[in-house]
């Protein structure tokens, strides 16, 4: 093993397995026969649309099948102009918009623009596992802020946190995996960060937007838009994990590096794939089927938190997103282990959103009513 | 603009504007009205094989639209595996396929995996753009070995670049933008080289294997899997530039890094064209497509070479590709823009393919047969 060639960056970062290798060893025990639950990956479990398979399958008959502009196809980022300046009631132009496969590659396309080695960027705790993997990639120091239990933002410990040295701040509302929401006064706070730090960015990673139970969606964008980047994902909102689509709002100035960059890497998600996200965002049939999805996720939040409950667990009730992070008053990774091991049940540990979390994990309700049932009689159990 | 923050990485690498970049000035013209021809992009322009399309439609008929494993699907890995063991005639594991969004991000993953800041690349010339791109990206030290005019390797020359700090020495043949084929004896002297130097690895470039007109595609891969890397891609083969479908082989013991910066960066390509990439590997109908492309190109490729010829260029018939790469005795930019200006026919600047090319353009034929006549018409009158 040829270790001394290795770059930094390709060492883990905390206390990994992520989440999808997790669910790896849950497919392994399956494969031997266990009746295997997962409730350790965070995507929905509803079939796409069918307006936008439908929408796929027209544009590869139409043969879209070359080459994207790097950009994003045209059409798509007029749509997502459109789409984002109605939902956040403000002009946004398609100059802005920065397509992407996925919603992930913005984390690293936004470090890479605002920073250089020794910058720092800080990060609410508990946060998105491939934000601190990013930041020890691009070799910049990381800080990290434990949020209130109850999702909002201890400003006090945040300001402390912030020199001229740091150049981006991520917030991530509706919450992976704590359910908060961003409130109007963390937002006010957060605007009068940007204006007493000139060279401070916002990332706001909003991709959960759409997945809401009480409450609305606050996004910081409209009140700062030259301070603040946007990443959105099709993933989430319109059970498309698999298609690999999402984008980035910039100030327009900063699209002319990241095309760059974008074009060198990889050009962009698949022409057809672009095409059918137009219909996700326009046609009026998907969007009553992403209701009826956010409906029926309800409906699961509401039945697991009881369950929980019973159980004796304290937790903060999601209002968006679909999960519940809770704390079990172990190692959480232990837990996950032994539950997954004795009762096939797969969550996921807290420890990969950060260290704080050792005693917590994270249940997905992104499955079927009878899963949950189950894992829930399971877990009964195994807590006995 | 605040150009104090922008990373290094985001300015401009040599004179560039990209081929993409051009094609979008085509399309300008276009959009106005005018009769554009644009042999400017490397994409086959045949419509993607129809089996590959049904492929598709199968796969997201069957709800094939969740997260993909970040290595790639399994079943593709497997199909990879066993194509490229046939055609190499060497034994490859799963283990080594990386799939990714076309075959671009592995030379990004793999510079990234092999050197640290100051390390040395070297690159024959004329390069493949994003080489170079990301040479600088991170902050690497640029060497260029000049071609021989026939697309041999000058062996003193490239013997004389190479140091104890030379991580990677990039090939690519068939060449983009040459079409010059790998000889046998030039793939024992890069053997030779690779014993000289125990930490050189070589990432072979061969996305245009399948396209070949003369002799046989020679790959080194099977006679170093330990330290040579292949970048491979379904773009050119099968007509599926926008499907963004490529991979890489690897040395078994580097995929567990690679699969890392993958996951964080991207997870993958769409699943469903994962599933229809198998068919292309695979499907009986499929391979007589791709033979019916090849003997399209072989046909133009004789035609416009005639046509070449006969105007008076001096050059080396391409072998494989689909590109005449030729000396304009002019600046090659120029030359460029006044074509496209004047007669509405887009071709590459030389330049883009590094320094020495200043008086070069690229031509592509792919493109439809009328087409190419009437671009060999208007360039016979644009020369007079």
């Amino acid at each position: 093993m040829e270790f001394r060639e290795i770059n930094r960056a390709f060492f883990n970062i905390g206390n990994e397995p992520t989440a999808i290798e997790i669910n790896a060893k849950a497919k392994a025990l399956k494969a031997e026969g266990h009746p295997v639950i997962s409730l350790a990956v965070g995507e929905p479990d509803f079939p796409t649309p069918e307006g936008i398979k439908e929408a796929l399958y027209r544009a590869v008959k139409e043969n879209r099948t070359f080459y994207p502009n790097p950009r994003g196809v045209p059409e798509l980022r007029d749509a997502i102009a459109a789409y984002e300046a109605s939902r956040k009631n403000m002009p946004i132009s398609s100059n802005q918009i920065l397509v992407t496969v996925g919603g992930k590659p913005i984390i690293p396309y936004t470090m890479y623009l605002l920073t250089n080695p020794g910058d720092e960027v800080v990060l609410l705790e508990p946060y998105y596992l491939a934000y601190p993997y990013w930041v020890k990639v691009f070799n910049l120091k990381l800080k990290v802020v434990r949020l209130n239990e109850d999702g909002t933002i201890p400003f006090d410990a945040l300001r402390a946190s912030i020199t001229d040295r740091t150049r981006l701040l991520i917030i991530n509302y509706p919450s992976n995996p704590t359910g908060a929401m961003l409130t109007h006064e963390d937002m006010s706070r957060l605007l009068l960060l940007l204006d007493e730090f000139p060279s401070l960015y916002i990332l706001s990673d909003e991709v959960y937007s759409r997945i809401i139970y009480e409450g609305e969606h606050i996004s910081p964008l409209p009140h700062s838009p030259d301070r603040i980047i946007l990443l959105e994902s099709f993933s989430k909102t319109f059970s498309m994990t698999g298609w690999r689509l999402g984008y980035g709002i910039y100030p327009e100035w900063m699209l002319e590096y990241l095309v760059k960059y974008n074009s060198n890497l990889l050009t962009g998600p698949a022409t057809f794939v672009q095409y059918a996200g137009i219909t996700a965002l326009t046609d009026p049939g998907v969007q009553r089927d992403v209701e009826n999805m956010v409906k029926e996720f309800r409906r699961r939040r509401d039945y697991v938190g009881q369950r929980l409950e019973k159980m004796g667990f304290k937790f903060h009730k999601p209002s968006g997103a679909f999960y519940y992070f809770i704390d079990v008053g172990m190692d959480g990774m232990e837990f996950s282990r032994k539950f997954l091991e004795e009762k096939f049940v797969a969550v996921t540990p807290g420890i990969i959103f950060g260290p704080s979390f050792g005693n917590y994990v994270r249940i997905s309700f992104a499955s079927s009513m009878d899963n949950l049932e189950e894992a829930m009689d399971r877990l009964e159990d195994f807590l006995k």
